[in-house]
């Protein structure tokens, strides 16, 4: 956990994760005059939508015959723009309690404290975070030798770097390093995957093979099972190669590039009730089993539940209600039309006055 | 009830109104594969949305930041048209009985019959129906000297016409009247309006106005009080003018141009629990006390239920797969997304193959 350096931010409520469904929840709060705060662990807005089919169609929108993730997630961005509400990217919620005042007190993996007096989980399948490798002892080099996103180039220069990863992230990396100016060259650049295939794009692949083939960059097919470690460093990686060899690698850097995956991370450890990892919520309220902490979307589960975007945002919608009857208990919820309301028109910017 | 014509047509689904929650209705059916026929009162499809606000913007659809009634309706059109559902306007369900098999007989009041094994009431605040003159008798006049839609003019030639309202589509009326040809004029052109103001256009007013000092047509602020029948027709209205006087009007034709008013109508007398003339319904299946009849949209209450769009589109998607497990009970329910599942792509009109 890093130690919290800005002050704490006040707000009534912040949302966690910022996908379809998290964006959504930001739109509803804000119709109600509720000030919000967006917190995601990805570096951009968007979710799944963006990380897992960005240019893939959606259809079951409604009203939207067809759109790729990352136009809903442009198109609610857009929907929500009139409310200023403030992202808060790259960072996830790694730390939350319960005050005394009954208000919860939250913080990001990067230090970013908030009171807010409501919180709607809208975590998805959870935080996206870098894969990492599977050897022993190697997560105490995170950060220094072993890195999740490529440094500048000039970082490696000299260095014996190895870069595990099958996609065209990890292969365009490798050859990136293998082409780099002289003066930030590394000693060695030798891509890692546990066969030879890949998923990246056909031509990505030949041109590794052509630099290899060259001799400015090795592959080789090998799953690492240990760390060679010398005065509190790593300098090589035991590989167990597909052909059954084994093979020590002489390395400094080792740039696990495997892509994301989501981990219901801190989540798990609120004491919220959870029923197969999902948490458990109510069809009215959408509120978990403390108070004043919803869940909608995909990490919430209640009798019936279909893990749809059109569901999410009706979920999200109820919560927003039942939250603001909570937090501004001396104001009548009338029903108010975004169509007829005057007072919702002035909110979304679109008022005649 | 008009006498059943039609042969009764057999299919999965019956859906009670085409507003923009009975479109999606469809639409979620269609991806589980249910075939569906569509009943609406209204003589095209949108409900609501395009008969109390084609024009107005609708601000608070997910995904969509702007879109007017008439427009929403149009997309959610385009987005079931690859299900070849069928749609059956101008008509309201008038009878509902379940049928010793356990399927449901319908019978539309234009004499429609439907055999169905699930229905899907997505009426909203009711069937819209002509609003009507409230003049003791004036009812049995139903469709020969009192009408709520304007026949063609040759068939009001040499009659007298009153035409009662106060909307554009009123004021047009009569002034279409009052300017048909020589061969279809009307005999006498009289609007009737309770007070000598209008919700009509400032412009078709003052046309109005000029056709008045024209002597093509009059206008008499009243109320009608009574009929006066001579061999059973009505020859005349007794009228109590705004100024306090009594006036007779001799009619041979009673245009009522009042505007639609939704009305629950036979939902009512169906049997279903209901609650404040709400159909109550559960929030995994959405439906009602009958098993196989589902209520979604404004129609349905349920614990915390909000009267919005986006809740109807949660409804309609959690009713559809509920219905479909019931009705294909060896299939199995697995969750399919549109942007992955090749058979739903399929089903789309956008597969592969």
């Amino acid at each position: 956990l890093t130690p919290a350096t800005d002050p704490a931010i006040e707000t009534d409520a912040v949302v966690i994760g910022a996908g379809p469904i998290g964006l959504f929840q930001a739109f509803q709060l804000g119709l109600l005059e509720v000030a919000v705060h967006i917190v995601d662990a990805l570096p951009a807005a968007g979710g799944q939508c963006v990380e897992l089919y960005p240019d893939k169609p959606i259809y079951d929108i409604p009203g939207v015959p067809v759109v790729s993730g990352r136009e809903l997630a442009e198109r609610l961005l857009v929907q929500i723009r009139p409310f200023h509400f403030q992202l808060h990217l790259g960072q996830q919620i790694a730390a939350l309690e319960t005050r005394p005042d009954g208000r919860f007190a939250l913080q990001t993996s990067r230090g970013q404290r908030f009171v807010a007096r409501a919180i709607f989980i809208a975590a998805g399948v959870g935080a996206f975070q870098p894969r990492t490798l599977k050897v022993p002892g190697i997560e105490r080099y995170a950060g220094t030798q072993l890195l999740h996103r490529a440094p500048p180039n000039a970082q490696l220069a000299g260095r014996h770097v190895a870069v595990f990863g099958d996609d065209d992230t990890a292969l365009c990396e490798a050859l990136d390093l293998a082409h780099a100016a002289a003066s930030e060259r590394p000693a060695s650049v030798t891509l890692v995957h546990r066969r030879d295939a890949f998923t990246a794009a056909a031509d990505t692949v030949a041109r590794m093979r052509e630099t290899c083939a060259a001799g400015r960059m090795a592959f080789v097919a090998a799953q690492p099972v240990a760390i060679e470690e010398v005065d509190g460093r790593v300098v090589a990686l035991q590989l167990a190669c597909a052909d059954g060899s084994d093979r020590k690698l002489q390395v400094d850097i080792v740039l696990a590039l495997l892509g994301l995956s989501p981990k219901l991370g801190p989540v798990a450890d609120w004491g919220l009730a959870m029923a197969r990892r999902q948490v458990v919520v109510d069809t009215e309220r959408f509120e978990t089993s403390v108070e004043g902490i919803h869940a909608v979307g995909d990490i919430n589960t209640y009798p019936g539940k279909r893990k749809l975007i059109v569901c999410g945002f009706h979920e999200a919608t109820m919560a927003a209600y039942a939250a603001a009857a909570r937090l501004q208990p001396d104001r009548p919820l009338l029903q108010q039309y975004t169509t007829t309301s005057p007072r919702l028109q002035r909110l979304l910017g679109v008022g005649k006055d």
